[in-house]
């Protein structure tokens, strides 16, 4: 590889670990708010899963998708995210219920 | 649910909807500079998957978390997003050839 190459190489992925912790720091905030949403609920007694919410965050980011993911993938990976924060909720309540 | 529980219901659900969309850009940023990084790759004639380079970038995050989702969760989150990125890669290059 030429050394222009590595250079911009290099500069690419300084950028992509940026980007990586940024996200990270905004799945992190995102699961203290689903912790929070969990313990309203928990309160009110109603139930955690929500489909037809889930469905509308869906919907939303279909919406708002310009690529160049496919809104297949992008919903994909917000299902695992989804999924994540259900989890952890999950565990919190677990915790509750325990003490 | 009371009133005030539904409120906060509201406010907190809003802020999430905000997170999705900012992540969503962060995502697609990220995308398109995995797209650069194929195209730098291509035109050098080196492999686009690199399990170190990756491994690496799983073990940053890891040292970065803090909470509240696991490590072992964020990791299999970002390997959604790695696999995609390199499905987006592969796309462009398909389609390089065949120009």
């Amino acid at each position: 590889m030429s050394e222009k190459g590595l250079d911009q190489l290099e500069q690419l992925r300084k950028r992509l670990d940026e980007i990586n912790l940024q996200i990270l720091e905004l799945l992190s905030e995102r699961g203290r708010i689903a912790q929070e949403i969990g313990k309203v609920k928990l309160k009110s007694g109603i139930n955690r899963f929500d489909p037809v919410r889930e469905r509308k965050m869906l919907d939303i980011l279909a919406e708002k998708n310009q690529g160049p993911f496919e809104t297949s993938t992008i919903q994909h990976i917000f299902k695992e995210i989804f999924k994540a924060s259900l989890e952890l909720q999950e565990d919190d309540n677990r915790k509750a219920l325990l003490v």
